[in-house]
């Protein structure tokens, strides 16, 4: 099969933007496009109660499956459909339903530390990293955490300060060397939209 | 006339390989492609002597005649044939030789402030910031200077540290946030490159 897609990594740290800007990538080319989110592979820790689960560091690149993230963006490049997990933030968990992702010509992957781990960087072919000031990022993460994902304002600062923040900067942060391009004011950067959008219709 | 050329602006520090990207971007379309610097504006000082005129902070950007390159970028895109000026850094003097720039489709313009300055980068269409380490930028200038400004070891450290240095802080590093796209790697990165260049391919 000649089916050679390539891989778009968008990464960035929570609140940048990066889903908006992956969101709005895809509308644009919705036939040929498959997403794919680097959260969809959180590590099932159902083991423990929803007290710890909750307690767990989220942002450390050992909370992720990303072996398994590896193995289904190769079986996607072949043109294998894949199975992808789901999982739920509100209960900390891995859902039991997968869902199907079909090949297409262009993969979009974004993730907070898709440019952390070698082997992911090194599949992808065009390394976006979203930008954003800390203190706009936590606003954004604040109103989504409250309104999405139901959890408390003491929460969310609580799981920011111990645990989101000392990870942006461990491995977040530096992960941004390896980016191709740098999008400031990511989700409403309508400039770079457009010359992401430019780049994939040179490829379709 | 029904001429609406595009600006595209690649603002970046001392050494962050923002000409390379520009002269990569010009190869690709010299045909419809204007090229202009900012360091061609620089003001004249002819009437201090050259030991005085090598101590001016030309990091500053008081040291450019930036309302003659927004008259000057103003003429291009109504499809004037403009003079622009040159500028010798071995002297530290503008020449009086001027060259003739030819409206084009789309007009480069690249320099270290041009995003600092509200009028002009309100004129660009796509404005791209250039980046890099500062030491890698530091031994990039240093390279340059000794090699083809004919500035010696001590002269290049001095200049850096005084003015270099400090200006960066001050105007070139804050100026990153008007960008639309930041570019890390700048002189080498293909990715980015090619991504610039199709932008520009889906105008002409």
């Amino acid at each position: 099969m000649d089916f050679n897609p390539i891989i778009i990594g968008i990464a960035g740290g929570t609140g940048s933007g990066k889903s908006t800007l992956a969101e709005n990538i895809e509308k644009d080319f919705k036939n040929n496009i498959t997403m794919i989110s680097h959260d969809y592979y959180y590590k099932s820790n159902s083991k423990l109660p929803f007290e710890e689960r909750a307690k767990l560091n989220y942002d450390h690149p050992d909370a992720f499956e990303t072996d398994l993230l590896i193995k289904h963006l190769k079986q996607l490049k072949k043109g294998e459909i894949i199975q992808r997990p789901s999982y739920s933030f509100e209960k900390h968990l891995r859902e039991e339903q997968t869902y199907p992702v079909y090949p297409k010509k262009v993969i979009l992957v974004e993730g907070i530390l898709l440019f952390e781990n070698k082997t992911l960087r090194d599949m992808m072919d065009i390394k976006i990293f979203v930008d954003a000031d800390a203190d706009i990022r936590f606003i954004r993460r604040l109103s989504r955490d409250i309104q999405e994902r139901g959890r408390t304002l003491e929460s969310v600062i609580e799981q920011y300060c111990t645990t989101v923040k000392p990870m942006h900067e461990q491995f977040v942060e530096p992960s941004k060397k390896h980016a191709d391009i740098i999008v400031p004011k990511g989700g409403y950067n309508q400039v770079a939209l457009n010359m992401i959008v430019e780049k994939i219709r040179s490829i379709i």
